[in-house]
């Protein structure tokens, strides 16, 4: 903060979080949303959007993430992780936004930054039953988000190549979502969705074998179709001690 | 954003950009700070501040750094990143603070969320004089670094840990704080400054050994007391190669 010349108007901003929750089904990479009721040229629409709100007053960031969350989607105690403000003047400049938000908030809109959070999670937990009444969360695949309000589908593109960069160096978050025992090509399916790509079977095999953490075990799958595949675990001591 | 309930009042924030510029002089890491003046229980105080201020209206968030730190600093064109909102409640708890605020913004201060940005440069930078004048713009080092207005001492404070993890996966920053021809004993102490840890000379050796992006020169240190030194040089090249 420094003085302010007087001849620019200043953003009297409103500032709301917003939240991008990543679930794993074992198969796909979802995206929680909300659905969004509004109205266009006399016509209403439905579409979706991310979890977001304003901030109270006397709340912090993170906390307002945690309690926005929460009300529009019933899942809690989860670790969000801020990863960027978004707060180019653009993001209010689709008209249809703008109406629909100035009814909801019951006030004239000028300008919103938002403060990005992102979070993966088991897709077992909960959603909130009474709140899906209201604003219908649900799991969206990735592959299949359609066009989102405001800029939340380049939010979510950005909390993606976050992610990213975040397990590479905290591979950790990954082995979180699978099951307590997985199978090596489940693991390898959790990779293809997250880095969106193949990865070749075989390959895929020596990248498990040089990491440390991931140990096999006697035990095979029961009961398949197909050829029974080798369960192994997650070591978390000896991803702890390598980490140091 | 969703609806909002009416029962609490919204935080009608006014949001600014601060700009954490670190520098490296050859020995120290240095901070660029501004000076601040104000009243205090009819005192005149004078202290010190990272290089911020309020955002336009049409001004997006990285276009309003570029502009801050330009108009206090007179520092421009550099890589400024984003790397966290600051909005915690108590960030204006601080009467003095509020009081400076007020005075310089002629408004009532309710709450200022604020967007850091960090940025390394070599500090043969020059630092605009007229502004000088107004502001004091000016480098200090980071231990020598006093209680600074508002978070700003905790903003620092992540702007390094931000850079810390961001020069592991990214050395190429750090070559580009040093001359084009440098000596190993320069490039550790850079090492040891980002690092805020001493390094074994021996083992710097080794640890150079391995960067095939230092490239040793036939050349050395000319006219100095001690034992001239090689140079090496970066080698932007192999760098590239290697992280593809």
């Amino acid at each position: 903060m420094q003085n302010m010349p007087n001849k620019t108007p200043l953003a009297n901003n409103h500032i709301s979080v917003d939240c991008v929750v990543f679930g794993f089904d074992g198969e796909q990479l979802k995206v929680l949303l909300i659905k969004r009721v509004g109205e266009d040229g006399g016509e209403i629409f439905h579409d979706m959007k991310l979890p977001g709100s304003l901030i109270y007053m006397d709340e912090d960031l993170d906390d307002a993430a945690q309690r926005v969350l929460k009300e529009l989607t019933g899942v809690k105690n989860i670790h969000l992780m801020q990863f960027k403000a978004f707060g180019s003047k653009n993001r209010t400049s689709n008209p249809k936004d703008v109406r629909w938000l100035e009814r909801a908030m019951e006030s004239r809109v000028e300008r919103i930054v938002t403060i990005a959070y992102v979070a993966m999670v088991k897709m077992d937990r909960a959603l909130s039953q009474s709140l899906l009444d209201e604003y219908q969360a649900c799991w969206v695949p990735i592959r299949d988000m359609k066009t989102l309000a405001f800029d939340h589908n380049q939010i979510v593109k950005e909390a993606l190549v976050y992610i990213r960069q975040f397990v590479e160096f905290n591979p950790l978050v990954l082995f979180e979502l699978l099951p307590r025992k997985f199978t090596a090509s489940q693991l390898r399916v959790l990779f293809e969705v997250v880095y969106d790509k193949q990865f070749d079977v075989r390959n895929f095999h020596k990248k498990i074998a040089v990491m440390e953490y991931v140990v096999p075990l006697e035990e095979r799958q029961k009961g398949v179709p197909h050829r029974a595949a080798r369960y192994y675990k997650f070591d978390k001591k000896t991803y702890n001690k390598l980490r140091k």
